[in-house]
């Protein structure tokens, strides 16, 4: 079959490869009817990931991308209860074995059986869905069946890219009713930040980025206040806004989808008491807390991979029109053009790329 | 009527000044049965509020101190609803509206009509309770009656210090049953929050600190290990605990009662996956935040004041015996002898003054 292999840094390949097989009573072989291509997935082809460069020099024949799919289920192993073949399902992009310590405290993003890069055991580990099928290992915990009524290509948004958002951005950053907003970063995930921000009814949402390009993007899916950081004054800006049931300055979230050392003290200084700060980026280097500001503040700094216990909860959002993913996808290919793909996706500056829905047409 | 003011930096006194009165539908008159010290009135003491300062001169008689009382009352304001004349009730260190966008929010410390120090109004912006009468506030929200077969020393620790080392370090902390807990800095609020943990049933608690007559309290009320920091290397020591049901290495609580960058940082280090680091120190200086490595791990970092919100919860465990206050109780003076009182409190390191009972003699 088909697969797209990570062979060692910046070389990428659509190559043939063994058709994966049932290997624990738990798996599931999907035939991948769609995927699509991460953030991280541009991170692990550039080799920033020493132990996947080992791994993909070791197998002789790379890693096959890819932790988002949606799949139709082929085999089922001894002990799966919950799919049967010709079921089509969401692929949840955190894979957990639902019985270690983590998984039992709702913390499956790092289920002692299935680490993997960013909580993705698939993808990274062991071979992806970036192929014409995938092992699912724990499909019991992993799967999701597709709801009736929604596309197919706005359910692939609920592998990865919407519980991310969601969780660490919104539930973690207690987005609800009336809340005050701020989201600095509206790249694909800051957006999908926004999108699912804006269907929990907040009282306003500031989007901050450097590029107007985004930032207008960010406005026409419901944004009410766009910054730009590099020519504009974001904590005067956030200052000057009229206070809400007479709330002192400041938002009540920031969700921080950036991942550098200024954008995390900007958090701190435009969030209000009793607030937080999500933490979505990821961080290369250690930054500055304003401690001597906070620790009277009463607010929370949260941080994590996904957990994808959201999934269920935003297919409700989704099947009911308060949330539409659709919103986040900007091109389409088949599996045969993903080399393609994966310039298109690499060049977002130019391409405008958010999510790129890639059909196999194996 | 005696009161203990605070006239300038380095000097307090004694001193006759009027007694209290209504000023307000909302405000109690209460006789001060006892009254205590807390490290916050030592850093005002030392003049490091210049708004106290100022306000202290304004008044031409100083301010009075004190925000943690049993008190009975003597007179209460005609919308007063919940307490009548000679109920002898706990006095909150929070004083709030219950009415203002803060208070509605469960977060009464940032009360839009009562901030003050810490949270706390009284003792500050207004008379204190380290006097004969306090005027006290929006009584509805301020007061709890004392239950019966407690001794009312121990109520006392329901005003400020339970509260806050409760709420901020094992409330925030997430400490529950069979967590695992370190506990960094075990000076009076540290011991506090040690004794509140421990009510919890967690797996295990670890007290560090550097002076180890400290940790010798620390393990008397409970620690199950210490580690003196300036004598072992406590990442090791902490790495080095046997895991518990398969967690990874590092503790699930971390509670920071120093208020350093070096302790600040130090909870970054011993912190495991899913866990959460609960400030409860009073901060100078920013700190680093090691955010390329907590980024990944789900954790949380929370700070605040005492919003004084489980006083009936706490009240709950000291009755039925799961928590014991007195054990906190280390000197005890009359209100005639409060200057006493504050050398001993002030030299804690010589006099292993914890909390300090101070009952009205006259």
């Amino acid at each position: 079959m088909k697969g797209l292999s990570y062979l060692k840094p910046g070389v990428i390949k659509l190559q043939d490869i063994p058709k994966p097989e049932i290997t624990s009573p738990t798996d599931v072989i999907g035939k991948v009817v769609m995927t699509t291509i991460c953030g991280s997935d541009l991170h692990m082809i550039k080799g920033e990931l020493e132990f996947i460069n080992k791994h993909a020099e070791e197998t002789g024949r790379g890693v096959v991308l890819g932790h988002e799919a949606i799949i139709k289920v082929e085999e089922v192993g001894s002990s799966v209860k919950h799919f049967k073949k010709n079921d089509v399902c969401i692929m949840s992009c955190t894979t957990c074995c639902g019985k270690c310590h983590y998984c039992k405290e709702g913390c499956p993003a790092h289920c002692l059986n299935s680490i993997g890069i960013c909580g993705c055991y698939l993808g990274s580990i062991i071979d992806g869905a970036q192929a014409e099928y995938v092992r699912i290992p724990y499909a019991d915990f992993s799967l999701y069946k597709c709801p009736e009524g929604i596309p197919l290509s706005s359910c692939l948004m609920l592998s990865d890219i919407l519980p991310t958002s969601y969780e660490l951005g919104v539930l973690n950053g207690k987005v609800k009713e009336g809340s005050t907003v701020a989201i600095i970063g509206v790249g694909p995930i800051g957006l999908a930040a926004l999108l699912s921000a804006k269907a929990m009814k907040p009282a306003y949402i500031v989007a901050i980025d450097l590029d107007d390009s985004r930032l207008e993007k960010a406005r026409s899916l419901g944004a009410d206040y766009t910054v730009n950081s590099g020519k504009e004054d974001v904590v005067k800006f956030i200052q000057g806004l009229p206070s809400i049931d007479g709330r002192l300055p400041g938002v009540d979230t920031v969700i921080e989808c950036v991942g550098s050392p200024v954008t995390f003290e900007l958090c701190q200084n435009i969030v209000g008491v009793n607030g937080t700060i999500a933490n979505v980026g990821v961080h290369g280097r250690p930054a500055k807390i304003l401690i001597d500001k906070l620790w009277i503040m009463n607010i929370d700094i949260t941080t994590g991979l996904v957990n994808c216990t959201s999934t269920k909860e935003l297919m409700d959002r989704v099947a009911d029109g308060r949330l539409d993913p659709s919103k986040l996808i900007t091109h389409h290919f088949k599996l045969s053009e993903i080399e393609e793909a994966y310039k298109v996706f690499s060049n977002a500056a130019e391409s405008k790329a958010i999510k790129i829905v890639i059909e196999n047409d194996y």
